[in-house]
């Protein structure tokens, strides 16, 4: 698959023509800026991707006159002159996005050689103005994120017509270095904009219009050929042309610095800074769709032995910016909206008051959770706040209920290799390990089960069960199909297992007086403790033992028996990582058919933009903290609490993954799964239909599991994670999958994209972000496949 | 002081008519839209608040000539036929924004009858088109928020034109209604802009192009007469003025209904819902500047009474939105920039990585903070989760230099009603107090001391000492100006005193084997804890202490001494609330003269639009965590980590604010305070110069301190507190300052606009913005000297 992105080529420096409309002079720039090229680089470019109207009038013929030394070339040609979309429709070659990228990507690479070399890249009519594909040049053009010159409108109006458009190159990450314009005396916009833009950092300038046109051909192309001349000598022009030359240099100098930079600078998280240098450090210059625009140290050792190479290379970004991309990089919808809630509200506070995008990202959470229970939202900025105030809510509605004081020690019921955040309250859920161990003030506030997980190994699927529950379970158990193990009705006798063993080690740890405010668990997946998939009848069996545990029952327990109260002890759900389709359901818990009394989202919920969290809880744990007193209250709030341009982000991604969803846009993934009974839907009652799938093909992890160094493989929905063989045995502190991280990094000789991944011990993952397509993960499957030869 | 802002009248109807360039018929669409108005509604008004050319063809002439039921009106006439900033530069007038904004909502006001009616507002030229101050059209008219029809460029290159046009609109908040534009077949625009914003939830329709001009005039007349009365009658119209209709209704009714749905879906931040219902929750339409737009239950009593008032009323953001807001709300700069990074990067994951933005930011603050001991910057989301970074920071530091392992009990030092969070860790860094007594997890982790604290009392500065202090400082000291107390070379018998008692009791903790991680402290100003002005020169001292309490030197101690380790143990300064301008400083341990090892800010640094926080280390601290083992390091991260949108809108926010502070922006309000040696600069030599000032003047706070219901009040930066008499004497639990809340946001009859604030027990404070102007704050000291009444 063709993966072209930004680029950076040390001999070639390439500039972006764009119009503030049509026919406001982009030709007669290019034209200007052809002829004052000429005095620095031996080989001048000009290249007009998609051109419509008679090809004896084209843009790139006129600048081919000029002189012999440029190099004029149109990709492109549509004979009707109209716009690029409609002049496509009548044309046989159907011309997508994707084509024209890969094709000017080639185009330019070619004039990318040992001699110093400039080229132009003029885009059709306006900035907004559709590509043969509908789609907007602008668009169209952003994954490169070449350096633009902006030509202005100095007609009547022009004004607004270039400030708009410089407004949506900008609000799509591009770099505008200058805005050129004709100087008009009339309307006098360059005087008016050169001082907008000036405030803006960005330097605009203007020459004088071309000479009216003579009705003799000859004497009018000498009058051009004079008045580009005159132009080019301009002061203005002359120092837009050197300016440039040093902004692509500082760009080049600033890439190939930021690395170092930031050993200096940054503390960065999660990291042993012993092994931290500028070598290991990537510099993201931008990023699109699924993928970083990298420069490593090891790119640049590349392109110093070869400076035809781009500095810049694709990579996909496997940890999907840890686990927060939905909608793809750099997506103008989610831009465009988080500007409209800064250019409404800014930030408002929320104490005491109410915004649109609050109530209304509340009031979806509500709806779409499935989950009669819930009925508040309380807002906060990332995980780890949202999953504190989950606890809060737990352990003081359980102290209120049991008439339990704050000097009690309370502790909560959770799963080995729990992980919940890095603030205090929710690293003391989390049992002992080295996350947390060197902390002082950590204290693992809980007792934690082992438990049984889900893998598939050697082709085949199978729940392993840990020692403390093998006595029933007897190891591990083969299943045909991951429905199968999600079907809970033809799993009666493990459910019975698992509900002796829960119900026995709840009943004798309460019989020690151990005082539980909250079961706290992440449904199916435990993330940053290792990727691990639990197994939902387990999970779900402890919500029903935490429940009805003085019941001797082991009968699934119905989870919408009408009882909106908790029983036992609150159930916690974080779901800040499975939740909002990262396993391709709205609410992971549902995968359990458990209706958890609070329940945590974070990452996926602004689309993979802007942190945001909310934590939703029922009315029974809300009502706990209701009385006369001031100080029964959940006395907690950020300062940017419910910030509006996170919740209108939050709004609008919601909108966009619920309507892929309906309109069936994973339906492709899901033909890549078996199901036992042939139906994508599962038998288990209480579920939400839609079963399980992967946007990873199970012949891929079927074959994957097969590899020799493959300890267990498993996907769900978009995440993938790879169990690697680990000779010493030591998992987190394990180096195993490092080899795999880095040999992906550095991709083959001469790939035009790699990959770009994390990995937590002896695990290597990846997740997509909903929006990858399928032809995306088939090249992924390809070069991991090849990576575990 | 005028200050007019979003309006919606419950009878009249406004629609907003911009342009998407010059000539699109932004009059013609005006014309037809009041014909189909007539069949609805008894009144129809159409206002050009500015029109330019000779007074004969002005837009409103041709709309007065359609019908004599349509009031017609322009309220400035330019007779230049240019664009309105030129225009205006001709006139003897000198027309400002506000000017016309009162104009308009005068005018627009005195249509608001109790007859139904609806008004068009027609702008000039396109969105961004100058207004006569050179602003553009559309951030003129942006604070009222009207609803608005876009009428489209059917032209050549408008597809272009017209999407640019819509997205500057959208990134300044407003609501587009409908894009409207002429039918052309040769460019098919309207085909293509009606799928196009279909896609983004707004209608687009057409209407064909008006007759070619006659040249008889009567004939010409007659003609558009026809013309109009077949396009008012299109079935596209019909729907758009239908529609038009129904979300007037539907704004209105939302805008009633939002605080009752608040109620059952929200759960509000640090609120008794006890207190709760649809009467306490204020609904904010959106914000402008100083202001929001805000609805109460309140103000619909009003306008059920007197439908002639708008439901929406400006109140001015007195807490600043949680103390957050330095750029003003909806500030269009701060938008384009958060949108410009959500279109270079989206999110980027930070983990072993680097972009510009961040790295850009984390130099700003090294090199501005004016502290020669930082070196290292560490991103979180909001301050609560920076002030557990610097905590772990610290106490990991100081547990590696003495040898602590994780199992001591190891505590900070800070001061008595200091607040750094509301997530366990930072929670425990206060003294036990109501905001956590009932918290089962909460477990004090300190030692706190009382402090001197300062104060304004009947019109004197005094600095009033706690109980443990009084041996040596008996009671109250008083000052001469705000300056004496910050020169503390003038102080020296104060710092002995101080030192003796810091060092005293620092040395009997230590001696008791207490094992203290850290000082940490709010310099200058403890904000959540109750609004306390502290002594710098304790804060100072205190600092001295923690440094060398071996040494029993009363000698203020050098803090640029060139080393930059630390020494006693680290010292925290929580700048989250006080640093980066709030308090006119951009460092605010600067007043102390201290260089910090670790220093965190969050609120102002983005300008008030999105959370973000920084901690910053001494390459000492960040030193104790390198190692060649993993689990040394600090393993703490958020997913969105260093977020771009949030990194660009800081960088954005501190050059705006560097900016004023270098061309001297506050000077004005620095000339309103006294100065003990006539000069702002002050004496202190190892303080950055600039005084002590506040952007409230101290004659007010002096008048204000004489108010009999005034116990104490104090000023600096953009802070203003007033410590009212509590007859029940119970601060945090009183609500004493609740009536003078309640009062403001009330405003007296008739009042334009009111003030929204937010109270600390018997505290009620107010905060600026630092864009805030002197004629508000003169308005403010008005408003709140008649509060006090």
């Amino acid at each position: 698959m063709r993966q072209v992105g930004s680029v950076l080529w040390p001999r070639l420096q390439v500039l972006q023509v764009y119009g503030a409309n049509t026919g406001v002079g982009k030709t007669i720039f290019s034209s200007i800026l052809c002829r004052v090229f000429q005095r620095h680089f031996p080989k001048v470019y000009y290249l007009k991707p998609v051109s419509t109207g008679p090809q004896e009038e084209a843009d790139d013929r006129h600048i081919s006159t000029l002189s012999q030394n440029i190099k004029a070339k149109c990709l492109y040609q549509f004979s009707d002159p109209v716009s690029p979309h409609i002049a496509a429709r009548s044309s046989k070659e159907s011309v997508t996005d994707e084509s024209i990228r890969a094709t000017v990507h080639d185009e330019l690479n070619s004039y990318a050689t040992d001699e110093n070399g400039i080229a132009i890249v003029e885009t059709a009519g306006g900035v907004m103005s559709p590509a043969p594909s509908g789609n907007s040049q602008a668009d169209l053009y952003r994954p490169f994120r070449l350096p633009v010159l902006l030509v202005g409108d100095h007609q009547l109006g022009g004004i607004s017509t270039t400030i708009s458009a410089w407004e949506s190159l900008h609000v799509r990450g591009y770099d505008v270095q200058s805005v050129a314009l004709f100087s008009e005396s009339r309307y006098d916009n360059h005087s008016y904009l050169k001082d907008y833009f000036a405030e803006r950092d960005v330097h605009a300038f203007s020459v004088p219009p071309p000479p009216e046109r003579h009705s003799n051909g000859a004497e009018d192309a000498r009058a051009m050929q004079e008045y580009y001349e005159e132009a080019a000598s301009s002061s203005s022009v002359v120092t837009f042309s050197s300016q440039l030359l040093q902004n692509h240099d500082k760009r080049i100098a600033d890439l190939q610095s930021m690395s170092a930079e930031a050993v200096e600078a940054i503390w960065h998280p999660f990291m042993q800074h012993s092994e931290r240098s500028k070598d290991t450090i990537t510099a993201i210059d931008s990023a699109y769709g699924d993928y970083f625009a990298t420069h490593t140290t090891q790119q640049a050792l590349i392109v110093s032995q070869n400076p035809t190479t781009s500095l810049i290379k694709p990579a996909f970004d496997a940890s999907a910016s840890w686990w927060t991309q939905g909608l793809g990089h750099g997506n103008p919808r989610l831009a465009l909206t988080a500007a409209h809630a800064a250019g409404r509200y800014g930030h408002v506070m929320f104490a005491s008051a109410v915004h649109e995008p609050a109530l209304r990202l509340a009031q979806t959470l509500l709806t779409n959770m499935g989950n009669p229970r819930l009925a508040k939202v309380f807002y906060t900025d990332n995980g780890s706040a949202g999953m504190e105030v989950a606890v809060k809510m737990g352990i003081r509605a359980a102290a209120a209920r049991n008439g339990w004081s704050a000097d009690d020690d309370i502790v909560i019921l959770g799963l080995k290799g729990s992980y919940h955040g890095d603030t205090m309250g929710t690293m003391d859920c989390s049992e002992p390990s080295i996350y947390n161990k060197k902390e002082p003030w950590y204290t693992g506030r809980g007792h934690w089960l082992d438990f049984p997980q889900v893998k598939m190994r050697k082709g085949r699927w199978v729940v392993e069960s840990p020692d403390e529950l093998n006595n029933s379970l007897e190891g591990e158990k083969t299943f045909d199909s991951l429905d199968d193990i999600f079907d809970f009705q033809k799993r009666t006798d493990d459910y019975a297992a698992y509900k002796q063993h829960c119900d026995a080690t709840l009943a004798e740890l309460i019989e020690k007086g151990t005082k539980f405010g909250a079961l706290v668990m992440e449904p199916i997946l435990l993330g940053a403790g290792g990727m691990m998939f639990a197994d939902p009848l387990f999970q779900r069996c402890l919500v029903d033992s935490v429940r009805h545990h003085a019941s001797l029952a082991i009968e699934m327990q119905p989870q919408h028996d009408g009882s909106l109260d908790w029983t036992g002890m609150p159930v916690i759900c974080d779901e800040i990582f499975t939740g909002l389709y990262r396993l391709g359901r709205f609410s992971a818990s549902s995968f359990l058919g458990v209706d958890a009394d609070i329940v945590a989202n974070a990452k996926l919920l602004t689309g993979g933009v802007l942190p945001l969290c909310t934590t939703t809880a029922s009315q029974a744990i809300f009502d706990a903290f209701v009385s006369e007193d001031k100080t029964d209250a959940l006395l907690h709030g950020h300062s940017y609490t419910a910030h509006p341009v996170g919740c209108s982000a939050a709004n609008e991604s919601l909108r966009s993954m619920m309507k892929m969803e309906r309109e069936g846009v994973w339906d492709g993934f899901k033909g890549h799964w078996s199901s036992s009974d042939n139906s994508l839907t599962l038998s288990s009652p209480d579920r939400q239909a839609g079963g399980a799938w992967s946007m990873w093909s199970e012949a891929f992890i079927k074959a994957v599991s097969h590899r020799s160094q493959v300890d267990s493989v498993f996907a769900l929905g978009s995440v993938l994670a790879i169990t690697l063989k680990d000779p010493d045995g030591k998992s987190y502190a394990s180096k195993a999958a490092y080899e795999m991280r880095d040999k992906l990094l550095a991709g083959a000789p001469g790939e035009e994209w790699v990959i770009h991944s994390r990995v937590l011990g002896n695990v290597w993952y990846a997740m997509a972000a909903m929006t990858t397509t399928r032809e995306t993960i088939e090249s992924l499957e390809e070069k991991i496949f090849a990576a575990l030869e």
